[in-house]
């Protein structure tokens, strides 16, 4: 997508053929700045402290960590502890262990002086494989759009809530959940997102927001609260986020606070999507809401707010008073009954082990018996 | 309650004999700072800034705002235009038209010369009457923490979860929603309370944790996404908030994202209770989604946010990129369905035409024929 109307992924190897180049995330919307990273550790402080976040962009990000940690030493134990280090940044999005899963098995075999260029076109295979994924997503969602606006009678405008960021931001580019939306807009129907604030970490208000402001496209960031009372009075025609791991039933873990707006989807009739490439789905699990681990992450992101003040410095501010504590949960889980459909680069499914192995039916229990 | 251990309450005359105290909001939980009203105008503009806020608040605020009128002109026509002004400060409260109300019904029959006086002594009897009725409500529904207490086998901790204000800082003293905490804190039941922080006003963050706080009850700072995740874990035993407005057949307008967290205690099995003083109800509406007006307050509330340097001075930050709109709804509708029962301070009741009227015979309709 575009910066400044320019064209941009979210991450790229530098002229120097080695570091990696990433957008640094905690500082949108405020200002646009890249950073270099020149080690594994870099890349795994990068995802820690989210300057990349979103389960695609993770999984492409810990790919080049491997590649810089063989640069400096390929030997096997130096592969499976850069592995291991970049696996324990994120406990709950599935791309991360799938991403290293894939460098593994294309650098083990190789004998070692190998493996560094073979890491680098195994990643940059990768970062190519999610761009077509997520084109192949909003190219499968987009009827979903088209005939959403054609049931409204074309009238108005087509409103469409999001929670989180599953844009290009989330992603190498293109988006997961916005990826059908940006294709709608480009193909003339007058799309409007309701842009969840997404508390604690403001990725709807400062990442959501800035990516549809740069490419035009009509939206209105809410607080997360608001969803519910917007679809009681007809102001949302469907909703549609991504997700960071969907089990083989079809439950979805995304962002904290998703459920709710599922909830509030299901209690009005509104169309409850969900978009994900393939690599998101955990095929080994079933129950989401047992199976799938919540990252608790520091509470310092909810009390303390980071902007931008009059002058133009970004500062963070204490909003809670002293002595209250707070407790933050990365994520939740939303049950495959309140999901109306699935959006993978595959097609369009219902959220079901039916649904999803009709269009991964390479993944079907007892083919062949 | 208490502040700094001395006991308060949150408006009061001044020891002139005519001027009117209150605490003000905007600045917790930051600062301590009352201010002295001395107009209806200051009144007005103390309910529309939000330096006071809460159903029941704002119902003696305008109370006071009418003496302060009278003090300057008691004619007819001031009572009025006084009543007018202060009846369009906030759309959704019902308390607010009922306190006006009462002060009309007090002072229209008398001469003129009198009302001053008449109206200090009503807007005095309109306090203390908030503060029976809170009182009331805290001892009608501390049977429930207890029986959940006692549900729970007197383990661990009883997790209560809340939404914005409704504490003492929302009414004279007491509170609604959080009366029967205190009282269960007070009777050595330990109560936890998590705070949604309530977005985009941070009523939540800033004020319920600060007064919970200042009467010792363990608590924390939740996000407002988090809420159905914490009850799809049994973190919550029950559900408590406060209302604006409550229609003849049990609706609940309360602060904007109440309809979230009564969809997940209902689809969790957690009770979810509406605390509220008979002066919220409004028994000429039974749709609320339809009928109750919502108030739309400016989007700044939603993209700037108030909070505190590391040097202790308070700042404003803009959250959201320039060019992107926001738009923010202060109320939704709960429909009767999702509510386990109201709790008035005439007992607990089913949030039903047939429970309302149980607890308040003198409005069923058709009495005596």
């Amino acid at each position: 997508m575009k910066v400044h109307g320019q064209p941009m992924r979210t991450i790229w190897v530098e002229p120097d053929g080695w570091s990696v180049g990433i957008i640094d995330q905690t500082r949108l919307p405020h200002a646009f700045v890249t950073a270099q990273l020149t080690t594994m550790e870099a890349v795994a402080h990068a995802i820690t402290s989210m300057q990349l976040r979103g389960a695609p962009l993770i999984g492409a990000a810990a790919a080049y960590g491997v590649c810089l940690a063989l640069r400096v030493n390929p030997s096997d134990e130096n592969l499976e502890k850069a592995c291991a280090t970049l696996a324990a940044t994120r406990p709950t999005a599935i791309n991360l262990r799938w991403a290293l899963e894939e460098m593994r098995r294309a650098l083990q075999p190789r004998a070692p002086s190998e493996r560094p260029s073979a890491a680098y076109r195994r990643a940059a295979a990768l970062c190519d494989e999610d761009v077509a994924i997520n084109h192949g997503i909003g190219t499968q969602g987009l009827p979903l759009l088209r005939e959403a606006w054609e049931r409204k009678g074309q009238k108005g405008r087509l409103n469409i809530l999001t929670h989180c960021n599953a844009g290009w931001l989330a992603t190498v580019d293109w988006g997961t959940a916005l990826a059908p939306i940006y294709l709608a807009h480009d193909a003339g129907i007058p799309v409007h997102v309701w842009v969840d604030e997404t508390r604690p970490r403001n990725q709807g208000a400062s990442l959501t927001a800035w990516e549809l402001g740069q490419h035009g496209v009509p939206h209105t960031v809410i607080a997360d609260n608001v969803g519910g009372h917007l679809m009681q009075h007809g102001h949302v025609d469907l909703c549609i986020v991504g997700t960071d791991r969907t089990t083989a039933r079809g439950d979805v873990a995304n962002k904290i606070g998703t459920y709710l707006k599922a909830l509030a989807a299901k209690d009005n009739g509104v169309p409850f999507y969900v978009a994900l490439p393939s690599p998101t789905i955990d095929w080994t699990l079933e129950d989401g809401v047992r199976g799938i681990p919540i990252e608790q992450r520091d509470g310092a992101e909810l009390t303390d707010i980071s902007g931008r003040l009059p002058s133009g410095d970004v500062v963070t501010v204490r909003i809670t008073p002293p002595g209250s504590p707070a407790a933050n949960y990365g994520f939740d889980v939303t049950p495959a009954r309140l999901v109306t459909a699935l959006v993978t680069e595959r097609g369009v499914c219902a959220a079901s082990p039916e649904g999803l192995r009709s269009l991964f039916p390479e993944r079907m229990r007892g083919t062949g018996t």
